[in-house]
């Protein structure tokens, strides 16, 4: 090679390391508007990954937790999980006729709701006994992979696992690019979740944490099984959720997401530790692209959480004016 | 630079390589004799991590587990928690005047050892809940840093932390570099481990899982705390050792370590799962370097888990024939 035509060649070397510095380095939350909810997110991740800022944290210590239903993905008209055990209870039903006529399986197969709610608690708890409990965690594994293939959003007609915020998965991949480890810490069910939240949300099976049902230990046909009993081993909701990030992850999360009363404990908590935190609620404020409610609603009531957060300076998104698109769909 | 210099530089390049690729590949368990049990580890470890070996895991499912009392550490004349307990009732001892005169607190804080047995499992439980339980995790975690920082074995006069066994450090370090993820999977306390179980295994807080106790959330002084019960949450033991892999991590692991009855069922869980699997079983083979013992061993029962591991193939290791040095200050 002529030294000229090093001369160039390094010339473009160095013009193409340019490009892929700034490649490298594009709006980490495109579907955010610019406002104050975007602007606290990236002040936070930039001040606390930052060699020698004060507010550095440890890359030990970056350990981001979100909850799910209504914070990484809706929760409306229902639970997404409280639609599926009412599905499985009509996929079941061949295999019970008796529910035909038995309560309240009949209201479910009639989709008679208003019986359904009159039952109550127990008739509730019924339903995800019959639905959570009595198979081995693969088969139940298998009837949520089932599920989230064929079933659709009533409202969208999208697969459940399409319900997802864009925004919310460009904040999960924006902290993990900045070396948090990111965790579901939810009060739907692990096993509901791991057959299909792995894959949506870039998060492996054992970072997902959630309520859990006790299970027994059985040999069947000479192969060892875990069968699901219908009986509650932990409630990851409120309280629960402190509890359940102590005893699983072994410290006190740096960065914490929800959306409801549900995760007050954990952002509280969250808050509580030494350093830099950062703590954010998402506000359904939008009633035309999603759903609108807090205070007065049944599912994911934000009421005292949404005080704390106002009195102490948490990041309250108002996802009408915060975010661009809801869904990844409808990414431009 | 003349040719000829860059063909010695090239020639140098290329030894360089050669000896940086011979030094990459030293015997990873150098504390291992040549023997059946270290061949079987090195092979599986070998043949599942080889693309387009028939045996080939994926990185994702390279899940290793690995029991603590008695497998990673020693735990003889007792497990050592129960010894940091009857340690801490001599320390907490001051603040309980009335402990002088009850039992079994006043068997303890009298080394009469015979008196506390004979207070049988309630006598346990109460020493237990007295030294395990109301004060916050917080509290608790700086009590067992205190104890391992300056509590001694009485056989070895060595720190608790340093009963570790060296052969078996190696073969975590093997598998981790070997893309395994690794797991503590304990009967012992979660929140009793943690302290200093990541420091002397390599293993983060979020991958050692054991027993837990209840705990309850509480604001004091304005600040939210968890404060331990004196209530169990969940045993890591026998059968709630596949339960709790089930819940925490969320697959069947490929790779199982234990030594004991209490670790049957997470070894035959193990074994269950499609594919190349490995199970080990560490033997206590050795009374003049550790100790000897185990079908009729009160701690560190090896009974039924040893004829399904002789039936079955796999891995038992002779602790006096397979391991040159036990612990780390032993190596040469």
């Amino acid at each position: 090679m002529h030294h000229s035509g090093r001369f160039f060649a390094s010339l473009l070397c160095f013009w193409v390391i340019c490009q892929a510095a700034h490649a490298a380095a594009p709006d980490p939350l495109p579907s955010w508007n610019d406002g104050p909810s975007k602007q606290a997110i990236v002040k936070f991740v930039t001040e606390t990954t930052r060699q020698g800022s004060p507010q550095y944290i440890d890359p030990a210590e970056r350990i981001a937790v979100f909850d799910n239903d209504g914070t990484l993905w809706s929760e409306q008209p229902a639970y997404f999980q409280a639609l599926f055990a009412l599905d499985r209870v009509k996929a079941m039903a061949p295999q019970h006729p008796e529910w035909q006529s038995r309560q309240p399986f009949k209201a479910v197969l009639e989709g008679d709701m208003k019986t359904l709610m009159a039952s109550g608690e127990k008739g509730i708890v019924e339903v995800i006994a019959a639905t959570h409990a009595g198979m081995t965690t693969e088969e139940f594994t298998q009837s949520v992979t089932d599920w989230i293939a064929t079933a659709k959003h009533p409202r969208t007609g999208r697969p459940f696992n399409e319900m997802i915020f864009q925004p919310m998965l460009e904040v999960l991949n924006y902290v993990r690019a900045n070396g948090f480890k990111t965790y579901i810490v939810s009060g739907g069910g692990v096993e509901f979740m791991r057959p299909w939240a792995s894959k949506a949300y870039g998060i492996p099976p054992e970072q997902i944490i959630g309520s859990a049902g006790k299970v027994k230990y059985e040999i069947r046909n000479g192969r060892p099984v875990l069968v699901k009993l219908p009986a509650i081993d932990f409630v990851d909701d409120k309280e629960g959720k402190p509890a359940n990030i102590n005893k699983i992850i072994g410290r006190v999360p740096t960065f914490a997401f929800g959306n409801s009363d549900g995760d007050k404990q954990m952002l509280e908590w969250t808050a509580a530790g030494p350093g830099a935190r950062f703590m954010g609620i998402v506000h359904h404020t939008d009633e035309a692209r999603e759903w609108a409610y807090d205070r007065k609603s049944h599912i994911g009531t934000l009421d005292k959480a949404w005080d704390e957060a106002m009195q102490k300076g948490w990041t309250v998104v108002d996802m009408k004016k915060d975010w661009k698109v809801i869904y990844p769909w409808q990414t431009p």
